[in-house]
């Protein structure tokens, strides 16, 4: 299919992937005294007395803004706020469909993260979380941990978060697969932007004790100094052996491999140089770090990339429709730990012993049982978490 | 009717009064594959390549931000953003009902409105305009002023020039029940505020020389010293005779009185100064100036006010949803003074020689024909007076 011509011509047919619709009929002065003048001061009062009947009076409860700076769009870089509308208006009506929560795209016209942080937090009013989007690294960990600090709702990047999740939930199926535990596994991954550092994250925080990246300077080691604070902070928890070298090196003996980096950057060869059973994540896209056929013939037991063409599609839609219904369900008060572990499980759960026969670990994003189990496990993680405020 | 219990009720029942509506059906991979990644990409580069292109494949053509600080919410005072809430998603209502437009509401946490100014010019290109609403006197025209400047979108106060073109179109029917002139006649007002301001100043463009304004502080004149800049602007085109005093003393031989001030102001007895077939506009709201039984036993002519209980309401409704809609078609910089003045006399034209016959100056709200036939004036003489994109 020639998506060019066709996604432009669709999109120019749209005229907008969203709108906003009327939930109050106004088709009588009665109406209009109700929904606006006069009657509409009351809520307004009863709000102004106590500012949380402002996710009771108002949609605020089910609505999430979706924040770009369009500096990392896709593949595509720096493109700019405007250009990265028609993604942010994506996501947005992905969060519609599959979490039934309301998401207005903002595209802010800075690079600058003290001034996206401050123009995000003056509007957390409005919102009853904040969905970061394609903004690039390491600017991304920046605004994201000042934006938290400066929000009472849950602030979520989910080229990181998002995207962690469902590797993890992912690797607890090859698990399954393979017979393996997450503290014996060594892990070898390449890619330490904004996906790669949050997935070696949630992955130590999981339980596994053996995770290396390496990027284009190197395998991260903490015996190396790093002026970046999300490299030093990561060369802390990753690399126990502190191995020196490449991506080549750490492959070497590794149970799983997972890409966030460039195309056919994986040879016949590393794939053989790994442990029995070797399970494969390569998710540059469009264009895999090894193609899945390639990958199997090498060896690998299971395969998962970013496409919609081969099995075992890591497609952030299985996470954070679910994971953000399940924080607005409970008014949480950020999106913790214990709520992403929650999703994960719960995304992993979808995938049966029929499926794992088949060498399937990931559901499909059609299923229409998984954004409604997320949303019940991190629901009730955040209530277990005690940062549920309903 | 109770409204307190029930515009409560409602407003607990409704959850919200707008929601986010998707219009791209996403059932399949092909589906995804368009609106979505990898599809996406090529309306994201065309716009990265022409950047007007923003607004024929995303919704921006069509969505407007509806802005508040909930400083001066309905007649409530300073009740805080997310207290303004319900007020700015019934205007999004209004917006989207009257004139299909996509409305956003932004409550911003900032009374500095430079912090206000900022946020919003950096969310301009998520936008194709921007509506200013129930942002306290004299920091709405500073933010107003700033924002225009820092905005390539069309930004309107609708506090003022909404009301402003609203009030104008009535005085043109009220001029033609009387057989008076815009040049001859003389216009006293009550209220300095948001709204006094605009109408005054409007009046002004529209040829009409001779009109003073009284706040609390007296007759506004062009020989007393202001701090406030709005003020001493104001006084520079106002009460041409140099009229000292309260209201009582502009009031005496004016043909029009126009109150955007406090209850009861007006009494029997100055209506009774006024010039032949007086014209009372009393918006104070909900108690306006003078009752429109009283006024009209003084000898009043022809009574307006903010109330839909009585004949004439100076409803915003008449006016901003048209405006805007005016403005988005021809994707106008900005909306100034021809605008609104078409504005005014699109909406003075939906009254009948038979309304005017019973004293009827203003089209019900409900007139499906106002929109339409205010953003077809709007945006001709946006495209006249050179400021139309499109």
């Amino acid at each position: 299919m020639d998506y060019k011509t066709i996604a432009i011509e669709k999109h120019a047919q749209w005229k907008g992937k969203l709108e906003i619709a009327s939930r109050a009929e106004l088709n009588t002065f009665e109406d209009l005294a109700i929904a606006y003048t006069p009657g509409v001061a009351y809520p307004c009062i009863a709000i102004k007395e106590n500012p949380e009947l402002s996710f009771e009076l108002t949609r605020r409860w089910n609505t999430v803004a979706v924040v770009t700076d369009g500096t990392a769009v896709l593949g595509l870089g720096d493109i700019g706020p405007e250009a990265g509308m028609p993604v942010m208006e994506g996501k947005c009506v992905l969060f519609k469909e599959f979490g039934g929560v309301d998401a207005v795209p903002l595209c802010v016209r800075s690079k600058n993260p003290d001034e996206i942080v401050k123009t995000i937090s003056l509007l957390a009013g409005s919102f009853g979380g904040v969905n970061l989007e394609d903004i690039a690294a390491p600017r991304c960990f920046e605004i994201e941990e000042k934006l938290k600090e400066a929000c009472d709702i849950p602030v979520f990047h989910d080229d990181q978060h998002g995207t962690a999740v469902v590797v993890l939930s992912g690797i607890r199926n090859a698990l399954k697969i393979t017979g393996k535990k997450p503290e014996d596994v060594k892990i070898a991954m390449s890619g330490a932007g904004a996906a790669g550092t949050a997935i070696a994250k949630l992955l130590v925080h999981a339980g596994f004790k053996n995770v290396s990246l390496a990027d284009l300077n190197g395998v991260i080691a903490s015996d190396i100094e790093y002026k970046d604070a999300s490299l030093s902070k990561l060369s802390k928890i990753t690399n126990p052996d502190k191995i020196h070298g490449t991506i080549k090196q750490i492959l070497v003996d590794a149970d799983i491999f997972i890409g966030v980096s460039a195309p056919n950057l994986l040879t016949e060869d590393m794939v053989k140089s790994m442990a029995k059973d070797p399970v494969i994540f390569a998710m540059a896209n469009p264009i895999p770090e090894i193609m899945p056929e390639t990958a199997k013939k090498a060896g690998a037991k299971i395969v998962a990339t970013g496409r919609s063409d081969y099995p075992n599609q890591i497609n952030n839609v299985l996470a954070f429709p679910g994971i953000f219904r399940g924080a607005l369900d409970v008014r949480a008060k950020e999106i913790n730990i214990d709520m992403k572990l929650a999703a994960a499980d719960a995304i992993a759960s979808l995938v049966t012993d029929e499926d794992r026969e088949k060498g399937i670990i990931i559901p499909s994003p059609f299923n229409k049982n998984t954004a409604k189990n997320v949303a019940e496990a991190v629901a009730k993680a955040a209530v277990d978490s005690g940062v549920a405020r309903k």
